[in-house]
């Protein structure tokens, strides 16, 4: 189908082959690091990379398998010290690679040290750590449904180190006039808001991708990684990261990693020298995919439909990986945990998780939870249909007609966001129009195995902006109200809360514009009470004294659900547990509605009064109710 | 909710209380059965109805509860006949009522006598028989995927008998005028057209309701019956029905019941003196449905929505039938399972499946199913999300997650429908309009147990006709290819073979014309090929080609399906089994379109040419092959 277009990528980009393709920064770095390297060791200019470098004692997967990269590596035989069990060398194709797996079971953080020798001709070692793990690391908890998860574009959000903003060895360099360039956020920038976000009630922050993306143009969103053990330089170094960890855990916030399982970006140090020539799937190279997730399930599909589903790129600068390669699948298992010890991380969010290899990506996250049992993960799983999605949430019956756990412990409700789509607008209800859509989307919770751990929200990076369908407050305060109150993890995206907007038509980079005050130069500062304008101050002040409150309630973090067919474009539910309840109402009508409360009794039970969370208002629960047009009550009933 | 419009039908229908509301035609009625009777027993006047009228011997289940009705008949004490066992007595609030419960495990074909008394006072008895049933009727095969499926509505279909078009006791007369009045249609039209469905290659007949709907408007319907025993006089005498039976069965055709569970007619004998209150759904008296059969399942759903839609009437004229008493259970069960003997049933289709109670109708189904495991029931379950309807199917996992077994072995493909509704008009394919809609129809395939049992069709008596959406054959041919080639029991709807046209916006009565021919003063006669005009020909003619290509094609009535991601509007798919492979290829696209074959190789295996079932031309595959705009090839493989 795209034959005209296919790269073969291992002879176009192999090392042994092609060692001059290597850019000049690139070329500087190695340089660099074998001058570092040769001085403990004789002959180290053979070993370039070791992957993961370094690891962890007392692992509850006790296997570990190190990468080794350096020029016809493979030709060594190697040998560790400390008694340590090799149990598996793996060569491949290609003479650059040698991947060494040992059993490090009842091995005490150390430094272990590796001898690579050939023949009798040289020999050289190598010094790797096994460090202690955090104390309670394996049972650190999650993010979980009572958090209010607040998702940044780092580049967009604050530069708190403009000294970063261009450095020697990234590519792109710092252009704020171009929407789909790199504007110069940074990990500090995160940081130094920390207290707004805290004000704004989020209670754990996920970033998209942190790491190196060094392609040429559009690296700002890091979806198209080229080193996935490297913090990118221009948001700041890896001790940055673990600052903002450390500094999030101070305020009791939660830190979650954007991982992408799926794809490397075309820069990517290993895509240009391949373990493997199926490291990635190749038709020969590129071909797009054609995102149809369906072929993942349906029966009838056609095994090519399916390869080009999830072999097919994303895009042509993200070479897809094969989680069906066991080198692949345990280099990013290994990866990925390396993050949560290293950054003693809260959660992953994990990128286009339904296009990976199925059964690569349940080990993956069956490894994953396996160490960490209560650790969370949320999958990207853009589907429009509820029984789809919960396909691929952890024992899910729906995944069990084929035999298939995804052991994922969280995916995303894109079926609320498509009801979210033009809901607000509909004032005049019908059968299937209306706040209908929003009641209807509930009416299947029951096809998921775990209805408190599906992530909500009116927004994420991908979409169109909802303040931009929306230009209202009040549609945002019912949609907040509903993301607030609802079953789940909700999750919202910067600059909602004061407003943003930004056209998905314009492109990407108009709904991921800059954060107002994240730059010295900024005319104007959103993050400070004084700095927001009137319409921010508006949006802000609702979704803090809404988040806020949101925080200690359990009723709402894990409360039952009770919800009534709404009527005249006016939606009743509540949230109840044995010892609380809260009554929401969301009036979607343009005009004011009186309902009488005799209809709610199931949910009111002895409840008398209800005492509006937003505005303090009491309102009697044993009169008729009238709510104003466009607005939504969030009642603790007593 | 709805308290002004409520009825305490008991107290207002009650015989003890008000016998002279009967209507004049019920008092001849009662006042001949009543002189009948009297015949042989003395004081047999308290013995009005006795159902069901008789039973059969050798029944998987033995237990069979007889309903007998007179006035104050609960006042006397039963005994039978032969030493059969009686098991249970139950008496209602209700005195004219009285449920005999014997036990018929070996006792053979035979008259039994029921013998009432009261003190000695009085004494009378009633002959009941236990028919033999016929040679293997237990093992009957309902009809399945290998069926055409032809819906009629008898009263719109033909009129074979007018001197029964108005009959003494029954109260809307004859008005072909009225599109929603009675027009004629009867049995005997039917019978008399069997050869034509025969030449159109339809395998079996579903008839809407053909029992006694004695209400006094829009009665042509048949949902709102009077007296489930009884076809209606204007349709003709039970007689007529079982020469209906014999009529298709001699010619290898399959007759299904349109069977009522959900509700009778406000005109029923029965409704008009209620055995219990809560035979049928009081709040007291009438409410509507809030139809929102989500409440089924929703786990957030509140009791009050839940009961407003199961125990809420589907209209007024409708008494919604209570399936959770178990008496009600026992009447509607014996009843269906008398037909089935009695008429020689092959199948039936369920009214309303998904408003009943649930578990009410899970037993119903499961009674039928245990005494005819090869039976089929297909259950209108009108949803528009795979996994909702899946739910209702036998043994379904989605319905397994709640612990709930429906036992209906067949559903409707309403998705499918769905899908229809506009697609053979979108010209211009994207990600989601286009052929790629009926493509993704299949896509959820495994959320059904039984995929090949799921009845698929254009159009209804109640929806849309689709020769109304879409004015012109080849939406029609492309259309019926599919229905004709996917997996599941195709079905049609009366004159869509002939290109039929009626606009629901009009009313109902507009999608059930009368059918050209069917009335000896029709001006033409569609039934003859010499009769039909040359638009009516010319879906006749690729219809009946079809359908009979289809009757003797096991590889389309149970064979696998492959299907390929349409592209350009051009939807291909593939029915296979060991034996032999159709290819099936839908343009969409409002332009000639060509395609390479290279891509379906998965479905093509080493065949190498097609030949075109309607059309008869030969395709070579082995060469890019070009189909005509809006068009449809069926290709059997060779």
């Amino acid at each position: 189908m795209k034959a005209n277009f296919t790269l073969d990528l291992f002879s176009k980009f192999g090392f042994g082959s092609k060692p001059q393709r290597f850019s000049k920064p690139l070329r500087f770095l190695i340089t660099t690091l074998t001058l570092f390297t040769l001085l403990p060791n004789q002959l180290l200019a053979q070993l370039q990379k070791t992957e993961p470098p370094f690891w962890y004692s007392n692992m509850k997967n006790p296997e570990l398998q190190v990468m080794f990269y350096g020029k016809d590596i493979s030709k060594y035989t190697v040998s560790v010290s400390d008694n340590v069990p090799i149990t598996g060398v793996t060569k491949t194709e290609n003479p650059n690679y040698l991947f060494v797996t040992i059993d490090t079971k009842n091995i005490p953080a150390t430094q272990l040290t590796f001898t690579f020798s050939e023949k009798s001709k040289t020999k050289f070692t190598h010094k790797y750590e096994l460090k202690q793990r955090r104390k309670d690391s394996a049972l650190r908890q999650g993010f979980d449904s009572s958090d209010l998860v607040y998702l940044i574009m780092p580049d967009r959000f604050a530069n708190g180190n403009p000294s970063n903003d261009n450095t020697s060895n990234t590519k792109e360099k710092s252009d704020r006039n171009n929407d789909h360039g790199r504007h110069g956020g940074d990990i500090d920038g995160i940081i130094d808001n920390l207290d707004y976000l805290k004000s704004l009630g989020a209670t754990a922050v996920w970033s998209t991708p942190l790491c190196e993306d060094n392609d040429a143009r559009g690296s700002y969103h890091g979806y198209a990684q080229s080193d996935v053990y490297k913090i990118d330089a221009r948001y700041g170094t890896n001790d940055d990261y673990l600052k903002l960890s450390s500094e999030l855990h101070k305020r009791d916030m939660k830190l979650i990693l954007d991982y992408v399982t799926n794809h490397w970006g075309a820069e990517h140090w290993m895509i240009k020298d391949l373990p493997t020539y199926d490291w990635v799937h190749q038709f020969p190279g590129y071909a797009q995919s054609n995102y149809r997730m369906t072929t993942q399930f349906d029966p009838n599909k056609s095994e090519i439909d399916k390869k080009y589903c999830v072999d097919g790129w994303f895009v042509k600068s993200m070479p897809d990986l094969n989680q069906a390669n066991p080198l692949v699948l345990k280099y990013l298992t290994q990866n990925a945990i390396w993050w949560i010890e290293y950054a003693d991380l809260d959660g992953f969010r994990v990128d286009t998780y339904s296009y990976c290899d199925k059964e690569g990506i349940s080990k993956w996250t069956k490894a994953i939870t396996d160490e960490y049992p209560h650790f969370n993960i949320v999958g990207e799983v853009w589907m429009h249909d509820q029984a789809q999605m919960a396909y691929w949430q952890k024992d899910s019956k729906i995944g069990a007609i084929q035999n298939y756990n995804s052991y994922l412990p969280s995916v995303m409700d894109f079926t609320l966001h498509d009801a979210f789509g033009n809901v607000f607008n509909e004032n005049e209800p019908n059968w299937d129009r209306g706040i209908i859509k929003v009641y209807e989307n509930f009416t299947n919770d029951f096809l998921y195995p775990n209805i408190n751990s599906i992530l909500v929200f009116a927004e994420n990076h991908d979409t169109q902006r909802f303040n931009q369908i929306y230009k209202n407050l009040d549609s945002y305060k019912m949609a907040m109200t509903l993301i607030a109150t609802v079953r789940g993890i909700p999750q919202i995206y910067y600059g909602s809360e004061i407003g943003m907007q930004g056209d998905k038509g314009k492109g990407d980079g108009d709904i991921r514009r800059d954060f107002p005050g994240g730059w010295n130069s900024d005319p104007h500062n959103a993050f400070t009470s004084s700095g927001r304008n009137e319409t921010e101050k508006a949006y802000f002040d609702f979704s803090s004294k809404l988040f806020n409150w949101r925080k200690s309630k359990s009723v709402i973090h894990n409360g039952k659900t009770l919800q009534f067919l709404p009527e005249n474009n006016v939606y009743v539910y509540f949230r109840y547990n044995e010892k609380e309840s809260v009554m929401v109402v969301i009036n979607n009508s343009d005009k004011a509605q009186t309902f009488k409360t005799a209809r709610f009794a199931e949910g009111l039970k002895d409840f008398t009064t209800g005492t509006d969370v937003v505005s303090g208002k009491s309102v009697d629960l044993e009169q008729d109710v009238t709510i104003e047009p466009k607005s939504a009550y969030i009642l603790e009933l007593k």
